[in-house]
């Protein structure tokens, strides 16, 4: 296992333990996060944690699988709030002297199939 | 460069290309596409084929970043339709002897940003 996958995969676990401390050490002061879907963006490690801390109440991440190379990776995860479905989301990240530089959020939604396809479709 | 980061690069470029012919050498028989929004599944190459020769007219992915390992990829990809916004996806992979086994895709939308983090956060 490369160093930035595990470096993934400790990222969501200490998400997921709220362990604050242990979080922030692996993140390069000036990360910068971002969520395309919103077009929101946090400069900062200090400002990335207070974010965390505040708003990740309940999000119970699980990584589903992480891959990475020397200079990016991702974590596929399932999170779920009370009350909801688990749903899949997804961080990418880059990295540059052990530390994570950037991270980028995605979390996708359920909707609809089109119609027109279901004789190549089946649903699971 | 890994062979399946070569892969992942190489699915998207052909895609794009609408090169049949190339696409399907990197598939197995038996792959496995599945959107997990729609709860959709289609099982196996020739239906996989079909289904995007059919339905992904004007898509023009452009890929972002892959990332792979000996066993999973990832590609980030850009794509846009005419009069629309290009959208970021992406499309997970598992490899076994050389052959893409399954392709899984997601397709994050635009919402709007919750209120109350406005101290933390930028919009870009």
């Amino acid at each position: 296992m490369t160093d930035n996958r595990h470096r993934v995969e400790t990222f969501i676990e200490t998400l997921d333990d709220r362990d604050w401390e242990e979080w922030v050490t692996l993140l390069d002061p000036d990360v910068v996060y971002e969520i395309p879907q919103t077009r929101e963006r946090i400069r900062g490690r200090d400002r990335y944690l207070e974010f965390n801390q505040e708003f990740s109440r309940g999000l119970a991440p699980a990584c589903r699988g992480a891959i990475a190379d020397d200079t990016n990776g991702v974590a596929w995860f399932v999170w779920e709030v009370e009350g909801a479905e688990p749903a899949d989301a997804m961080a990418f990240f880059t990295f540059a002297d052990g530390l994570i530089t950037s991270v980028t959020d995605f979390w996708p939604e359920p909707y609809d199939p089109p119609t027109g396809r279901e004789h190549l479709v089946e649903r699971c």
